[in-house]
């Protein structure tokens, strides 16, 4: 297809793509003349995932890049394709050669202020071994956990690990409707994209249909008046 | 109490309670000689739920005293409360005499762009009818699946109101948790304020917690390496 056509089909204007063919985020297409190239299903595909790195992950470009370099050596692997857009995994050490890329192997980032958040991160580890997830032990999403804990009890509510085991449970289940989702997918870049849609598009539905069970919940507990 | 004890026990320092009593939002104290004052419970229970709207829920100081003021007319009214702490009621409508501050009542807000929004809102109240909840038709909330749905399918995802369903259910379950986690409160300014702690502090811990969990299964599903 022509340059017009995958703009119109990825919905990244011209100026934009050719931006990024410049910049090596996107290969260039098959020369077909002097000014002109073709391009197939697979620039669609690379395209529509960079519009979801930074338009709706919010990277940068640069960060796009690392991440995009990362992706190219894990083509076959899903489970770290997936890690490397959602940002579970660090693009720096997704994108080392094999054997050092595990994602056990992703563990606590260089010079992180281990000491504070020693007691939330084990509390972390009690919840997952609980629930049997076998997860990265330092990512971002652990040490969010780990802070939450924290700070409520810095504020006074009695809470702990335990408290969050019933809405680890419901997450399970969250994550695993989410994983369903992506199962049609025909193509690992295609079910990469879906994943950074699904997964962040999805946050703020997910805390609103929270908010609204609340209303209902609450209307029925303590009459809506 | 006087007024140290009270600062200690709500980790407020003085001069911002005594900035708070002279802005209103908390009562004066006893007044036990010419410069000393003796505060009680109700002082430090109402000293916390403004220490959460401000501090939690990140309401201006003006904003935070609008919502007392409704709160303090719908003391009995638990679910109202529960409605005006965290968002759902808006604090001027909240406020108003008994009969028209019923939680249908909060409609379309005045010269909201109604239009854009229809064909998402109207998926919202299919939603909401589907899964038996009784809420109101246009909180932030309702709007944020709107938009969602609509982003969604404006890049290409093909999605909608019962493709949430299944999260519905979840989210359900969720705030049924929630409201559990209130029951055990002996005052109605105490569960407000825990309301918003436990609401809005674990908002992004329950989003780290479907990441941890996506994780999991992820590396069950195409295998971790």
């Amino acid at each position: 297809m022509r340059i017009s056509e995958l703009s119109r089909r990825s919905g990244v204007s011209i100026p934009t793509i050719k931006y990024y063919l410049r910049d090596g985020l996107l290969p260039p297409g098959r020369a077909t003349a002097a000014n002109q190239a073709d391009y197939d299903d697979s620039h669609l595909r690379r395209l529509r995932l960079i519009r979801s790195l930074i338009g709706v992950r919010g990277l940068s470009v640069s960060a796009t890049r690392d991440v995009l370099a990362a992706v190219d050596k894990q083509r076959e692997n899903v489970h770290l394709l997936l890690g490397l857009v959602l940002g579970i995994l660090p693009a720096d050490r997704g994108g080392e050669p094999e054997g050092s890329t595990q994602a056990d192997d992703t563990s606590a980032p260089a010079g992180a202020d281990a000491d504070a958040d020693v007691s939330g991160l084990s509390e972390v580890a009690a919840l997952t071994a609980e629930m049997g997830w076998k997860t990265s032990p330092h990512t971002p999403a652990a040490q969010v956990v780990a802070e939450t804990l924290e700070t409520l009890r810095a504020l006074g509510v009695d809470y702990d690990w335990r408290s969050l085991l019933p809405y680890a449970e419901l997450a399970d289940r969250t994550a695993a409707l989410d994983l369903d989702q992506l199962a049609d997918a025909s193509d690992p870049l295609q079910q990469a994209e879906r994943a950074v849609l699904l997964t962040v598009l999805l946050e703020p539905a997910l805390l609103a249909l929270r908010r609204l069970a609340q209303e209902h919940h609450s209307a029925q507990r303590y009459g809506g008046g």
